[in-house]
């Protein structure tokens, strides 16, 4: 299933975007992908988990996600980490930590929180290196083009 | 402005949806108004705040609502915290609390977190007195149906 994950992460690529897709399963089938198209859309909800939630909210009707995981190849945000505990997904898989924003081990552990009325079994690492790689191309690429326009413009100058 | 959140959240009611709205200002313009729609659209991600932002994050064509207030009648959960400081507002304001799930102050401060790489000015109790008590009518209602759908019941059999 993060396989799908990735999949979903490489479309995100080809528009450009920063690379991070999702699914939500349930009962061994795909009914929800999402990839990041925050760009695209210039929409700050536009996140993979986001749409892949919505799309499995759509498909069966509810809004309640119970027996639903998800995969993701992120560490998800704290406003994704909300909609997965107010979905009640049973299970989250994540591929590459997020230090800076990841809301599920790094700065918080929002699906973890007693206090709340749920909480979800997280299993980090999944498929870890592909995740983490396919971002960090994604980022060397785009400080490549960043370089390249900056040498082209002083070149002008 | 709260009282234009609070008309949001009086739709919400006539849709038998928790009443909750909320609106989004710029340059003392609304851009952006959402009230609770989750059961009708069985949608988690449904809540005021996201509905209000996505609609600003249309107007503006940008995903980045710097410079941008939001006011909501319930202190934000932890998926509106997160898709409030991903956006980038400037301030929130807020009615009633939220003790089992409000994260900008009761379980969380989401919102001011300095390794985040946006923090918020938080403004809590704006009308606080009409915002709560347009809740606890509701539930007040909710819980006087549900009595008296147990009473038929129990008269029937």
């Amino acid at each position: 299933m993060m396989r799908a994950a990735l999949a979903e992460a490489r479309q995100a690529e080809v528009l450009n975007e920063v690379p991070i897709g999702a699914v939500v399963v349930k009962d061994g089938q795909i009914i929800g992908r999402g990839h990041n198209m925050r760009e695209r859309f210039q929409d700050v909800t536009y996140h993979a988990e986001m749409l892949a939630i919505m799309e499995a909210c759509e498909k069966l009707h509810s809004w309640r996600l119970e027996d639903c995981d998800l995969y993701v190849t992120l560490e998800p945000c704290i406003m994704c980490s909300g909609a997965i505990v107010n979905a009640r997904i049973k299970n989250v898989y994540y591929g590459a930590s997020d230090p800076k924003a990841g809301a599920v081990d790094s700065l918080y552990h929002l699906l973890n929180d007693s206090r709340l009325n749920h909480q979800v079994n997280v299993t980090s690492g999944v498929l870890q290196g592909e995740c983490s790689q396919m971002l960090k191309n994604f980022f060397r690429e785009i400080r490549r083009q960043k370089k390249a326009a900056r040498k082209k413009r002083r070149a002008k100058d």
